[in-house]
């Protein structure tokens, strides 16, 4: 499924080389101010051309389909739109048969048996995200005054990013990298235990962005070195505040009022430009591929206001869920 | 909600020190031989009395209370309860208004405001896994041929479990580890682009079970840390096979034939025998915890079975999806 | 799927001759006063015993197995089981080969491959509908003080329910009713337009319900025949209240305030005392079945608590729905 | 929620007087041949301009907007996109503060607080059909070659349906209909029993057309007036081959390999040309309102066409659940 969400449900659709990306949201509530100027400063983070990412131009400038009146969200669904300018199909015609390793022409070959787009890998281009970014503008004003904040940690390893990324530059090689997302102001008791749990509504909407490999919440993989005596926070006062955070701010799947906090690892791109083992599926030979056309060095560096955008998004859906009052 | 899947859905319930725990799981296809015996590997996997594990006995006997005929699935739910037999709510009784650092009993209590069941964690007790193992064992048969493995690779950082256990063994503290699981026997094709990927399906079911931090795919984490030539997954041959498995058996968010693998961390028990800092939250005053009863010092021991079985449901859906075919 | 609803979601399972049947509910507010008396009024409405109505005397006891703490519901999932006691299987394992006439005999024989429970209709018995009118207790509370009322308009065309029955009691024949069901209380506004509108959710869960063959809001069929000066409702002040009721207390989808009001088609039961045609499916020649055992003369008049009970559940889904807050 | 289904999910977006409509749909089969013009008969069918239909005229051409490459479907989320170009938004200024009986006027300013488009009914207008219409022709597609069909039985209780327009013509007023729609070709097996019966799911989606008030299957209300020996289709042949049709195909849920065969009661258009009792909500004073502006007489000549797509859509979710395999 292409959608997700209980309250606030997004449903997104497009192709990277096709007539444009897009994404509807049901459940937005009445009355929020929106303009399309709002989408401007978190698409262009998002956008292409920064250092260390591709160089395709494109303005993303998008449409309010439906759901806005007057400048207000009317409660209906909200379809916002972004078509297609900058593409050059002929990048990728030949690859139809070459799967490139690390993508996803192998395995849409196999799910829907050759007729999936192969330009720019059709749906399953990163230029989806652009549809996630989008509906992370209108959640969160729906989170609103809770924020939701990501920083680049490191790539390659390396804390000081414009090295790493100089020492990789002229390789045709490319990197990976760490992301830190924060979330302050979250009321506590938000998430459910088990099934919808707030590690689990987030991993799993985390996950939905290609090129993630791993996700960790609080101490994360670190905890499973530690002891209890050293990774249990300390409850320090009547509203929850803990002295450490080891929890991410999360106790049985459940807000505890503390900063949300977790770390994802993005791989690094795919395509490079160098040659690579792969198969040419029409001929059965093994072929030495190198990917030509434009690439991110890093598409780490594009991923912290995507990853804002998904964990906005999550924390919407939990938010309104929990707007309901008690008996 | 305490339900998901799509095809093949579970819904849990139950408490710690209540009647029992239970699992209704639905679309099961019709057909399946099922023995109340068929439980009794994994239940017992999971049971406690192992070494590092809690000694609280029960003998976990499952009812299979709906869904099965003269030994076959009927096709309709199946209901499998669990009763509790050796509870002791004294040891829990006292602990009503004074938090226990690192368990649900603050946000629970903020959520529910006042009205959980706090005897042994109530609805939020690790006892709850007993229920996804139970469906686990359905959900194995389900994606037969295909199989699960999960193992223990170290604890608190060291690969030699049992000295590891045994240098904290008289301590009152408790230890976290780290879980890997793998599937193999996995058609490529299964999962879909952006939010029904095969991690994000996971990944939510992985973060359902309490206790756990973090999970990677493939290289995970390590991703981040290399280069994209090093990272890629040379393709070797038709099937798709792999000369690497970095990817972890994915691309795309769908399989593509190579061994499904992850790793989860789980942090150290909550509970644990020694003085804590928190607040006794009807006198507004701070406290000094010692969590009495029984505990595991590594709740990780027990968790290979658990992955396994959110690993085989999440398999057994997406398999149930796949097996319409194609126009 | 055997479950149902967005916030309120309600899971059944059981067999009519199996262990018993019941019901999962997640999303219950916590702080709910229940004891298990107070499915009493509800059960015995329903229960067998009633002129009319198969003579099958169970005391239908539930137990309250879990979400539910001194008194008051937890917030987490609440199971309510009902056992089995007055079961007499030998009554129909004959027919596991000879289909009754307008049962799901075939279908269920078709849809699981011949391994579906055959005693009493298995899965598919009317008695499945205990577990709604226990998930209808809860609902009601939801709702509170909004309220549900059923009544029985008439049976066979005759108004006179008595004199009906009394003219086909010796026939060994059955016969149909019409019951209409109103709700007071509920506020304006609930409800969506298209897909989850007040009628969709509504007949979903009235279709759920063994033996309905129609449903028909406010004016209903006669609206076909009317003019639109006559069926328009004039809006008489600013609550929304309405000279008539013609719209049945919906308008696009959405609750107006007024009276919500629905009939349901109920048809005779299927299982009769007279000899039927039908077909012996292991030798593939024609029978002419009489159907042995205990029946009900009119389904009809156990009706309208189980027509209160999925409007309650559809509307405390639409209530609880509602009750997050507007931007 | 706009969205619905399983397998086969739609979400449906747009405004009647805003930049378009449009359906996003998710889980169709790939390799499905598809073009523009397999859009037009059923669109047209649907379109303004019959006798007794709005004469608003627009071509009502559709964008194909994603999911589509070479001619088919790919597999991704297929997007129709249908600009308005015929909109005459000062026909419905005025009515803003005057809600129209009959119309969603009232209901979705309450549940929208003020914010919702009032322009020819913003969201809620029947112009949002035409996204139904168009999912109509993907599933039809998908269901093929079983085949949906329906037709106007009567409008105003007259048979003779031009007869029926000729009266009402010149009067300002408006007049109800209704239509039966009938399936052939579906497989027995298909539906599931309680909340997932054939009846509840295809009630819930005719129940989201606006103007439908009332549906039965089969023998329908009239079931509530006969007898079982009436009333139940004695079985013929090991197809499931019926005598008689009363259960209209559906048998606990589950079709039995006949005809499927309900019928749907419209209302009269709300809209009509004579003046209604209504109140100004800003004034608070009663107003003696008369709707301007093009309207249709009888909205049931449309139905047909959208009562076909909602069907359509409803058993292209049940047969790819049903495809499957069993154990």
């Amino acid at each position: 499924m292409n959608s997700f969400g209980r309250l606030f449900r997004i449903s997104i659709f497009g192709e990277s080389h096709g007539k444009g990306v897009g994404v509807v949201m049901d459940g937005i509530p009445a009355g929020i101010p929106l303009d399309v100027a709002d989408f401007e400063p978190d698409l262009s983070r998002r956008r292409s051309g920064t250092s260390g990412t591709t160089p395709r131009k494109e303005k993303d400038l998008p449409t309010l389909f439906s759901g806005v009146y007057n400048g207000y969200t009317t409660g209906a669904p909200l379809m916002v739109l972004v078509e297609n300018n900058d593409t050059r199909s002929s990048d990728y015609e030949s690859l139809r048969d070459i799967p490139r390793p690390g993508h996803a022409d192998f395995t849409s070959r196999v799910k829907y048996e050759g007729f999936s787009d192969p330009r720019g890998g059709g749906h399953f281009s990163g230029r989806m995200t652009l549809a996630l970014v989008a509906a992370g503008v209108l959640a969160k004003k729906i989170i609103s005054p809770a924020t939701v904040t990501s920083e680049l940690l490191e790539i390659g390893g390396e804390k000081d990013i414009m090295k790493a990324l100089e020492s990789i530059r002229e390789s045709g090689d490319s990197i990976g990298g760490i992301v830190q997302c924060t979330a302050n102001g979250i009321p506590s008791g938000l998430g459910e235990p088990f099934f919808d749990s707030i590690e689990s509504v987030i991993s799993h909407l985390v996950f939905a962005i290609p090129a993630i490999k791993g996700i960790e919440f609080g101490s994360g993989f670190a905890a499973a070195r530690m002891l209890g005596s050293q990774n249990n926070d300390p409850i320090v006062d009547s509203s929850g505040k803990t002295l450490t955070n080891n929890s991410g701010g999360i106790n049985g799947g459940i807000t505890n009022g503390n900063e949300l906090i977790f770390r994802v690892a993005v791989k690094p791109t795919s395509s490079i430009a160098l040659p690579q083992q792969t198969l040419n599926f029409r001929t059965g030979i093994p072929d030495n591929l190198q990917v030509e056309g434009r690439h991110d060095t890093c598409i780490a560096l594009r991923m912290p206001v995507i990853i804002e955008a998904v964990t906005a998004i999550a924390l919407a859906d939990f938010l309104l869920i929990d707007k309901k009052s008690s008996h």
